[in-house]
């Protein structure tokens, strides 16, 4: 963990002198990113309920909700436990509870937490209920809708089921909703097959919550959200609130789906040239997976990104430059395969910039952003972020 | 950064009752690891330089050097500063050196730590020995060799260019030796192939020593080292050292080629099961690829482990039960596709243990290991981990 005094630049540091590798976030992309969707889900009558498990860092968050307490959505009870410490206390845990998670649940929501949880089965709302009755603490609970088959959730039309765990839940427990993901919606690419996710999720959402009001119970939230169907949904009746995570920092999986643009991705990693092959073309520098991470989610796009695009140190990319393999700690740079362009010269000690693929692995690699804004080359801030369960 | 008090358990925990994910380190296979590639290098008549960057703690370190101080070999500036303050004071720092690192290398030195650089180029030299001349202190350094194309380094045959930046060098700097690292043999599958990289691994680094040699240079370091080829050279005549990494835990991907077994692999990652979609036959578990990494190297194995094997809460692998598929936080596991298995009935709250397939790359997504012994379900001990450059 950071020291809080980390959270200033205590000797004026620059992209020129910095230590690389290290994690650059660009304030005014990332600032333009959280007021495009905000404006679009104020114009569609929702809630933002902002995925803080891209950030995981208190000062990202507090520019990212909507008010200093929140509502937010965490996918580890350790991003709940450090935002709470914060000050938010409208949390929804989006992973599917087990019995082991229930001690830290209720000691946050003995905190004054409003912390809900997340299930998908009979047993799970049965554990929950034993807890609530146990403790006198009605936990709110929401159930998880499957929109699109990608992961977990109830079919949105299974009525008998729906209706089975929200009776489990009510034993004790409190029924706050339905919530789903269209995690599907990564996979779509182009205006229209996104559109067509965002109305899927929505539909299915709706529909959930209306089988369980027609059984009598109230299910007031009606939770959707991922950052593609957050900006490609037409419109989002029935639903009240919408969870979306990457939009804050975007990358290049989202611009390969057309979703941003990639003068939009706000997070990149500041390398520096250690080597050179030139007969094959490469140059190495000091970013490899460690600083990247693994994550290949362009590889299945129409323009895959190797492991990075390479933008020069201002963040203006090359042009068809790519990280194109990776060691530990050594990044092979390379032209794209299939371009005509020229490889840039750039000497051992040059900086660069390199956007990444999936904004939420890359930035689990570091233990902070250095805080930049468009246009200088000066760290503005160290925001620390976390890791862990 | 972890308290020192973590080190030890303060309330007994185990299996059963840890908070989930978390990452197990079976101590017994570790140190079986590490006996068998110290008695086989012993056998050798050459000393073992372990890579720290896999294990990435001072307690793991204790009982992978040979002594208290080393010898060890670092991927970043971080490791040799951590390292350094447990007091390890024979290291090279094995990745290109580039001119912003020059002044944390100098301040090591002059804290008393012998540690040495890696280079490839003229220019490379020149900065070490300028940084050299300055301070009074002649920075060692390495020259890497290229000995299977992989990444960086000179051609083992290239004299011309060995004796240009062994000169450059020696204007202020001390030629320590060379060091090349069989990347390729990561490929290499069997006993012939991995035995063919090792040679080709030895024989590489002995020819460009014998050049620097012939040349007037003394060259008294000859590095090898990756471990597939540490366990697999025939003979390291001329070698002085052998540099090994993952060794210490190994990995999905070695067993894959053929240099450890399933039941050598001591790292897992604890999970527990959050729920079931039956009718597809997936059991959902709280370990993504942020508990995994996103590291898909069996992928292009004979045998694709998706995400990870799936054991039993003893480490017992279930057979043909994989992570097939992974989210941040959820993990989708799934009888490997092709085979007759059963799908395990494992109700919500059931622990596993599932194999990681690159240690390196799962170690880095936790900040300690929970230190287990084998047949047992106590934690024995919490070793911090570090992260970042």
């Amino acid at each position: 963990m950071l020291d809080e005094t980390m959270r200033s630049v205590s000797k004026a540091q620059s992209l020129k002198d910095i230590g690389t590798p290290c994690l650059l976030l660009d304030r005014d992309r990332m600032d333009r990113n959280v007021g495009r969707l905000r404006e679009r889900l104020d114009r569609l009558g929702v809630a933002l309920r902002p995925h803080l498990k891209t950030a995981k860092s208190v000062d990202a968050a507090q520019r990212v909700m909507t008010s200093p307490s929140g509502p937010a959505t965490v996918s580890t009870l350790k991003e709940a436990e450090q935002f709470a410490r914060a000050g938010v206390t409208d949390l929804i845990y989006a992973v599917g509870v087990s019995p082991d998670k229930i001690d830290r649940i209720l000691a946050l929501r003995a905190d004054g937490v409003d912390l809900a949880v997340t299930l998908d089965t009979v047993e799970q709302a049965w554990v929950v209920a034993e807890a609530s009755r146990r403790t006198g603490d009605p936990i709110p609970a929401l159930i998880e809708i499957d929109c699109d088959g990608h992961r977990s959730g109830v079919l949105p039309g299974d009525a008998a089921k729906l209706v089975g765990i929200a009776r489990a839940l009510e034993e004790g427990g409190r029924l706050r909703g339905v919530l789903t993901h269209a995690g599907a919606s990564y996979g779509a690419v182009g205006d229209a097959a996104l559109r067509a996710c965002a109305e899927v999720e929505r539909a299915s959402a709706v529909q959930a919550a209306t089988l369980l009001r027609d059984a009598g119970f109230a299910c007031p939230v009606v939770s959707v959200g991922s950052t593609p169907t957050a900006h490609f949904a037409e419109t989002l009746d029935g639903v009240t609130e919408v969870r979306a995570g990457v939009f804050v920092f975007f990358d290049l999986v989202m611009a390969g789906i057309g979703v941003c643009a990639i003068d939009d991705v706000a997070l990149s990693v500041l390398a520096t040239v250690i080597g050179h092959q030139r007969e094959k073309g490469w140059i190495l520098v000091d970013a490899g997976w460690m600083a990247m991470s693994r994550d290949r989610g362009t590889a299945k796009q129409k323009i895959d990104q190797g492991y990075g695009l390479v933008c020069d140190i201002d963040g203006k990319p090359f042009g068809d430059l790519i990280l194109s393999d990776a060691n530990q700690e050594h990044g092979i740079v390379t032209v794209r395969p299939g371009s005509n362009a020229r490889l840039p010269d750039l000497p051992i000690g040059t900086r660069v910039r390199i956007l990444p693929n999936h904004a939420c692995a890359t930035g689990a690699q570091h233990g902070a952003y250095q805080v930049v804004r468009s246009g200088s080359d000066a760290i503005e801030a160290v925001w620390p972020r976390f890791g862990g369960w």
